[in-house]
């Protein structure tokens, strides 16, 4: 299959290009280094180090593996790329990450809110434009976030609820609180994707999936040179990567506020499983598919509680801290997120273990000199 | 009251700046002529004719009334626009009717739909952040439109919906079926006011606005130089506009498809009542309120009944064809949207009448020299 993988760069794009190069897909990737300017303009940087940009990247997959791998650097916010890249190369399936992911990076002040929902909300429509004129009967298979959905106080359906209202019923997308102007970035996409499903009849799965851990997948581990990044900072970084960071810096784990908040949870070689399922089973023309993509749920505490754990067992003595929340969002919450789609499909789930965390707290320790200390603890605030 | 009014050269901005002048208000209206720009470029204009840019419109409202309405010539996507017209004129009431309003013109091209949601997404996260950081204690009354729902199968509510779900229950935004990329914008925008108003204590009303019709109000009454525009092309002009025209120069009734397409509609003079309870009943620090602000609905078959009707009445022959939709959409579908908030804070309705429309004939007939006569079919498709 022709796959292009918008975002091709990133933490799970690269592996992902990787993953179907080596399954006998035909893979093109593209980016415009977001990811990398961001962690420059703030001085921070992945603790593993990775190879330079996409092509460098290519030349080492093709020198290892012997095949190929296309690249363009270029922003998808630029239709004059986008156009481009789905005339010469005809996707068949297009996985799209090219989003700024982050959260707190929206949060820091209105530029960044602006750009991030400029740049996630106008690149996802050019590619809507490009499948219908270029290639309609094409799959976008559509990287959301969990977090579009917020806590809401009813059990969360996969992209749709059916409601019974006053005598009459009908099914409809499930209504969206999230929790950041980046999360919003993504609502708003899914809302546009799903016009151009029931106007233009294009395929689509929009995956929301839950916070991804994990450092490894069968193609990084082929060479040093095929490594993805891992994000610790303020920024960029997730709760589970920053806890186990924390613990073997020897750092109290910073729990933020009370730590009840509960999200859906999976590992990076789950993230390539889903992505693979949804994209050789795609959707039908004009149905836009919703897909919760986690395997499991945990709190904060819960977390923080399993990495002090783990570094027990490795001697390694954690203390938990709970420090003020910068965020806003509730504390403690019911949350019962439906997930059975993609286990339907086939997903076989590799859980969170304590023989997991350790393998991260060795990577860590590998590059522990590689740390930026100061980027750690939580610089912006949801109310300035 | 210090009131802003953002898009205030428009069909409705330039009315309510009027409006709140003449009632002691200090009024400043704000506008980077978008929409006299896009008439401009196709070719069209306002039936009406209506005077030059703000400052002119000003110098006649002082010459006639005596009153002042500040004005600036500037772009809301500009953040040193908006945050130069915030903290020098602090205002305490925000109506937005700033941005670009026709489904239309989001759905002609590429081009048009990026320019229609990055402008209005970004204008309105503009006007956020001012209120955030420099008028925290302002009342947002934000224009969206009923067209934000589309067509559900179940009761339209105002803004939230209450969910039993599996034996829980919690009250959580309707969800949004919007039929073009002009009113997914407005989707865009309410969920990212909604954050505003949870997060950072703003506090807005979200008027969800039926199609408006008239051409008078008190103030536009006053002086022939007060005028507002009156756009019946395919890109700007509204079902009902269009029939009244099409009835006085002789052209049949073009009706889209089966035409039992139903929508709320007001007179603009109910807009200005429904805007000023709005403002002067202000939402609480950190609510969002919805109003859907409509007093009754039609279907496109009704309309052009009533306009015949009318025609007949002053022995005008009128023909009604259905000619092929542009837009996709159901022409037979369940609407049953509620609407008694405004009504619970007082607003009377001016319901349309065939005397209405008689009126509508009798302006249309002083201007009929000046009809477009190849922009009053439909050219820009849903499905291209």
């Amino acid at each position: 299959m022709r796959i292009l993988v918008l975002g091709g760069d990133g933490y799970l794009g690269w592996p992902t290009s990787m993953y179907f190069s080596k399954r006998g897909h035909e893979v093109h990737a593209v980016d415009n280094y977001l990811r990398r300017t961001a962690h420059k303009e703030a001085s921070t940087d992945s603790l593993v180090p990775i190879m330079d940009a996409l092509p460098a990247r290519a030349r080492a997959w093709k020198e290892s593996t012997g095949l190929d791998i296309g690249v363009t650097e270029g922003d998808l916010c630029d239709w004059n790329v986008v156009e481009g890249v789905f005339r010469e190369f005809q996707p068949e399936a297009i996985i799209h990450y090219g989003e700024i992911p982050s959260a707190p990076y929206s949060m820091k002040d209105r530029e960044h809110a602006v750009f991030t929902q400029q740049n996630n909300v106008v690149n996802t429509l050019n590619v809507l434009f490009a499948m219908r004129d270029i290639t309609p009967d094409a799959h976008l298979v559509k990287l959301g976030t969990m977090g579009e959905y917020g806590t809401p106080n009813i059990d969360i359906e996969e992209g749709y609820i059916e409601i019974e209202h006053k005598g009459r019923m009908d099914t409809l997308p499930f209504p969206k609180l999230p929790g950041s102007l980046y999360h919003l970035s993504k609502v708003h996409d899914s809302h546009n994707i799903h016009f151009a499903c029931r106007i233009w009849g294009t395929r689509a799965t929009d995956l929301n999936q839950g916070v991804v851990y994990g450092i490894e997948t069968e193609e990084t581990k082929l060479d040093e040179r095929f490594s993805t990044r891992f994000d610790y900072d303020d920024v960029f970084g997730t709760a589970l990567n920053r806890f186990c960071l924390q613990a073997v810096i020897g750092h109290p784990l910073t729990v933020y506020g009370k730590g009840g908040q509960t999200r859906g949870y999976l590992n990076i070689v789950d993230t390539l499983q889903c992505v693979e399922l949804a994209t050789l089973n795609p959707a039908a023309a004009g149905e836009m598919r919703v897909f919760n993509q986690f395997t499991e749920q945990f709190s904060i505490s819960q977390l923080a509680e399993l990495v002090k754990h783990a570094g027990a067992e490795v001697g390694l003595d954690v203390t938990v801290n709970s420090i003020e929340n910068p965020r806003v969002e509730m504390e403690e919450h019911y949350y019962n997120p439906q997930h059975t789609k993609l286990l339907d499909l086939g997903l076989q789930p590799h859980l969170l273990s304590e023989a997991l965390v350790e393998h991260i707290f060795e990577v860590i320790g590998r590059y522990k000199d590689r740390v930026i200390m100061d980027h750690i603890l939580p610089r912006d605030r949801w109310r300035p």
